[in-house]
């Protein structure tokens, strides 16, 4: 149980939270959905709606990133939202590789949305060779024998891992000598990549367990709340 | 533009935010490890790394709920892991039906892990009659028609939603008549339930954009983080 005193200091520094960054994403989206309407400001309260936080938070969250609202008059719309795209990288286009055509992954080559918020699914793999040549929401099945080379050829930036747990981490290590800069996993196993390549893990129970915490207890809360 | 001077106060009394539920799920993962390894204590600092968040946010998020840890000793594995299932409603198990047979519905149906963590998989329905009687994951395709008499007989605490867009609120709307507790929405779309009922929704691309974050950004960020 030894502690270093610099644990924490050090995650202080260096990192912005998973957290942060996920309230980002909804203020992105209400920014989005606010301009397409046409309204130029946003008060931080309708913002912390938004981002399921309050509106101190949200202007701790964007000072961090250098972005200041004007008191009594709130964030420029456009200004905010275009500022946002940059920190979540959304500014360019991501290729992305979806190994495992089963029924996950052919459910995700299918998601309409991704092509919308800037995600390319330029591949899908699987090591069914009865699956390849079929065709999965407009992508068609290629061998994962074939993924270090469309990697290559394709310059693809991300892989979304949809295999079973077992294969996982060996299709994640040749991502990764294939040159990709992230990985999504959707198989339930945890998964380790090198410094420097991104890793997100989807854990849907995560999702179901904030919902029985809801049913459970978000009633019985009391005293000031754990807001951020 | 109107604010309410009580707007985030609100917010700050009554709810605990959902970042902080999502880290006590992490908590608890690590917990329920480490007890089977018969270890008996754990450190803040342990429990912030698997958290991905700070020792200090740690500290904040179980003394919320009541839980405190002995300085330089750290908390109880078991007690704590105790406290955290009943904080999250894990301490009994989750009845769910699963409406929406197709990729995605098929997928979660598959997904052999809900046993583990307390969610037992009772029905799964879908409107296609051509799919009804056949098995996803062990469990067998009912008609949409009977989802009324299902949650009814069933004792249906939770639904999950893995519609197309179009069909997702109508079917929230039922499985809210017939008395369901909580739904988990997978449909790319903004569905409504009433006070009273928990709602998730699971958005994919919120998870990809942590992704083009930790690969745009991360290396970037300086000074003092957003560490909760």
């Amino acid at each position: 149980m030894a502690r270093s005193p610099f644990a924490s200091q050090r995650v202080r520094d260096t990192r912005v939270s998973e957290y942060a960054v996920r309230r980002l994403s909804l203020y992105h989206r209400i920014l989005r959905v606010m301009e397409r309407g046409g309204q130029d400001v946003v008060s931080s309260d309708d913002l912390a709606r938004e981002g399921r936080t309050n509106a101190a938070q949200v202007r701790k969250d964007l000072s961090y990133f250098g972005t200041f609202g004007k008191r009594g008059r709130g964030y420029d719309v456009t200004v905010l939202r275009s500022r946002i795209e940059e920190i979540l990288g959304l500014d360019k286009r991501w290729r992305v590789v979806i190994v495992g055509a089963g029924r996950l992954g052919s459910a995700l080559a299918s998601y309409a949305d991704f092509g919308r918020l800037g995600f390319d699914i330029v591949a899908l793999v699987d090591s069914d060779g009865s699956k390849v040549g079929q065709e999965r929401g407009g992508v068609t099945v290629s061998s994962v024998a074939d993924l270090t080379a469309i990697v290559g050829r394709d310059t693809v930036d991300l892989g979304i891992i949809a295999t079973p747990a077992p294969e996982a981490q060996r299709v994640v290590d040749q991502l990764v000598a294939a040159g990709i800069k992230g990985v999504l996993n959707f198989a339930p196993v945890k998964v380790k990549v090198p410094d420097g390549i991104g890793l997100r893990n989807v854990d849907i129970s995560i999702e179901l367990e904030g919902l029985t915490f809801d049913i459970t207890s978000a009633g019985a809360a009391a005293g000031p709340g754990l807001e951020s």
